[in-house]
């Protein structure tokens, strides 16, 4: 079997990977590797192991396209609109491009496993199924309609789950063929380490977003990215995002208490975690199907306007704000750019021209010049100190502003398509008046349909308030911490200078 | 008469100036308006004042030449070495353009006024003259020679003068056609100012320059600039380097107790001004005859071997300090323009980006957003104050030290020169042996001419002592007031971040 090169791929040493370059034709020789890799042969006979998203299998049919390698990672399919999908319509086709906007396209950003079987389409039968009741232990509405309160909110448990992501090992497999790493995950309720690879994140990603992304916007983990990836720098850094993603379904209500979510967390031993996988992976409460086991208990149906009013409110407010963060981020990718490079370079030449000055002064041969060079120098260094603390200061600060940014343009991203499922059922139901008019659905499907879209607008409502409360959580933490870090800063800076000023004097 | 236009000149609106462009060919009208002006017609017939040093007045023997303006400048001939100089011998052709570094070449750049009678040939036959006693009251020396203490320095008065440059005026004459700015010029000794135009600050210089320039450097005048004068912030600046100028001229006890540089500071009345000013331009002991009135109180003779060494030293120091300086002054104008330009833009970049995210999360319609986007937007204006601060800094720290750095390039310039006259002394000294064996000097008159280059050489110690003593008193100055204002700085934006931070809750 031969395959066609769609990236250059960069080998690690040791690691029995191959290198490859876009536009090489490779020969497969073992597709049962596993774990999203396969291994090949190139034209010189070299064989090693090769990502599978970053080639392509020619076939007769499509083998000359290499965008339809995307088309296998098509998981989508909650356009399928649940709610507004009358006994026997049709389902349209599915576009789930959108749904990782900016993910798509390219391999480095996130893709799903590449998992093939059209799942979803099993889906369209249970369309007809009635709204069931809760059947896990999360996802109950409950109103709290005190005056100047947000509305509809998700049901909050007492305690609120978190986890440790931490102590990253190299682990191998294949006997040897393969490395990888392995982190520590444990959460609170249990103290229990887990050990996850990348990969069982991404399984569980691919879960969450299966079963609640029509609901609820699943937050793409931290990139795939395959080449560097034993680095200490990049393992770090993986980390601390796969902590904060971690965090972050921690924190929502539904998806904490998900049966999926807990087995992840604390599975018992491997044969739990193999059984729990098999359990979650046969799930058929998925896609638009979530919003059958949502109740919102006690509140009254929505007129349609008003859901077609919170989705527009919605959609504007997550636009702005993608575009204010995408704004900020840009900016301080600037600023993290001059903070580490031309600015410290200064104040590294300022130190050393004082310093240069110093030794001058210092060949002078006249008496009494030693005060002023030693003064002259310990300013010097001080501002070569400047110069590094000036370099190092955006780790300490500007990083967290950006990663918390960066975690919210993720998250923004994700909304347009959670918004479309709502849109998408408020256009059907706007039809079903011609409908039934036309005799295809009767009054009471009608009814139906108008009950699941108040139903939707409920979990959206519940979703934004549960983002928004978040936000504000998570922007004065952010900015509390990086206000922290510059007053500091400022304040060292300030503290060292005042010492070289002391070391001058007047006659 | 025609002339040909050396440089482009933008007419001063109001001031009967005329534009002339590069290569212009205009017919003068007026030649003796004087101060450095004349009236000229352009080939459209318009008719106005333009600067003397930037046309060429053509003849037919060298009017193709543009450089040959400069030759109308030199105004030296201090190489026309009294000291080196044994009787009957011939004196070399001489070039001044050395003496202003970097000033000669462009009319922008200091220029003396044009003055072009060769007053130093006079001076020739007075190489004969004996050393004559001190027959002004300063340039005496005396020995310091206890233990650590730095050699030969001048006679310093026990008080110390001083001046303020003060409250430029706009005046006016030739019945109101030009138009000049006049600064008040405030001894500490009398504390009754005196007015002076730029142009008698130049006066002042040439005056001093020719009369103490062999052994003393002098350092030159702000730029003359002709286009701009009267704008606000030019007068201030220019002002503000006057007064630099003034200071250390009054701080040198030579040039301070002279009595051009006296009667410049307190003149009675015009014609107490006029007839002092007749007398200064018609003083002979000038050149390398000022070394004739300096009296080296009871210091012994010095050794061939020890002058030249003292020489190279000074020389070895003064080259080292230009570079250093030069080095500084190029780093700190890069620091200026970075502090002016890019990063105020991008400190209000980030305040705005603040801003912005503050005023989508106010679009939220959620509940109990105000605390945060209070905040935040105050944190975004915090940044913005922080911008206009950083702008605004270098004019409050960087200035001085700039100036000030300024100020010694300009006076490290004109050391090479009389070091020139001192080492050309040496040379002199060094062929005197063959001279005498050749018959052409008498043996008496080789002592004369060692003796005369052991005074110049204790001159040349005492200047140097001079500079070292004014260098360290103004680096410790000049480095205290940058690293205290630097302190005020970095205290102020940690003040303000500080108030920024309390601004955000932890919920």
């Amino acid at each position: 079997v031969y395959a066609q090169v769609l990236y250059d791929f960069a080998a690690e040493p040791g690691n029995n990977e191959l290198s490859i370059r876009e536009g090489e034709t490779i020969t497969i020789t073992n597709q049962n590797i596993g774990g999203g890799w396969i291994e090949a042969k190139n034209s010189k006979g070299e064989v090693g192991l090769v990502p599978e998203d970053y080639i392509e299998v020619s076939n007769t049919s499509n083998g000359n396209d290499p965008w339809t390698v995307f088309d296998n990672n098509a998981s989508g399919g909650f356009s399928n609109n649940w709610a507004a999908q009358p006994e026997g319509t049709e389902t349209g086709k599915t576009s789930s491009n959108a749904w990782h906007s900016g993910g798509h396209g390219h391999p480095q950003a996130y893709q799903g496993p590449g998992n093939n079987s059209n799942k979803f389409k099993g889906l369209v039968p249970k369309m007809k199924m009635k709204i069931s009741p809760k059947n896990e232990n999360y996802a109950a509405f409950y109103s709290r309609f005190k005056t100047g309160e947000v509305g509809p909110v998700w049901a909050y448990p007492d305690y609120q789950l978190d986890c440790v992501v931490a102590d990253p090992k190299k682990g191998s497999k294949l006997y040897g063929l393969k490395s990888y790493i392995e982190y520590q995950v444990t959460p609170t309720t249990t103290n229990k380490p887990v050990n996850h690879r990348y990969k069982h994140f991404d399984w569980l990603y691919e879960r969450l977003l299966e079963k609640f992304g029509s609901a609820i916007p699943i937050p793409c983990l931290p990139d795939k990215q395959v080449a560097g990836r034993f680095e200490d720098e990049f393992i770090k850094m993986r980390m601390e995002r796969l902590q904060g993603w971690m965090t972050r379904m921690c924190r929502h209500p539904v998806i904490s208490s998900s049966e999926v979510f807990q087995l992840f967390l604390s599975y018992k031993d491997e044969k739990d975690w193999k059984m729990g996988k098999r359990k979650a992976e046969k799930d058929e409460t998925v896609g638009v199907m979530v919003f059958s086991t949502i109740e919102p208990e006690g509140l009254p149906d929505l007129d349609l306007i008003e859901v077609e009013q919170k989705c527009e409110q919605f959609n504007r407010f997550t636009r702005a704000m993608d575009d204010g963060v995408k704004d900020l981020l840009t900016i301080g990718n600037e600023h993290w750019k001059r903070c580490t490079g031309p600015l410290p370079k200064e104040y590294q030449r300022i130190g050393k021209a004082f310093q240069n000055l110093s030794s001058v002064f210092t060949s002078s041969g006249y008496e009494g010049e030693a005060a002023l060079t030693d003064a002259l120098t310990a300013a010097g260094k001080t501002y070569e100190e400047i110069a590094q603390m000036v370099a190092e200061q955006p780790k300490k600060d500007l990083h967290f502003l950006m990663e918390t940014n960066n975690e919210y343009k993720g998250l923004l991203g994700c909304f347009p398509d959670t918004v479309g499922v709502h849109k998408a059922a408020i256009e059907k139901v706007k039809e079903a008046d011609k409908l039934v008019a036309a005799g295809k659905i009767t009054p009471s499907d009608k009814t139906t349909m108008s009950k699941r879209a108040s139903t939707m607008s409920y979990s959206l409502q519940a979703e934004m308030n549960h983002f928004h409360s978040n936000r504000i959580y998570d922007y004065n933490r952010v900015m509390q911490q990086y206000l922290e870090q510059q007053v500091k800063f400022y304040e060292m800076i300030a503290e060292k200078l005042r010492h070289a000023h002391s070391r001058f004097t007047t006659m």
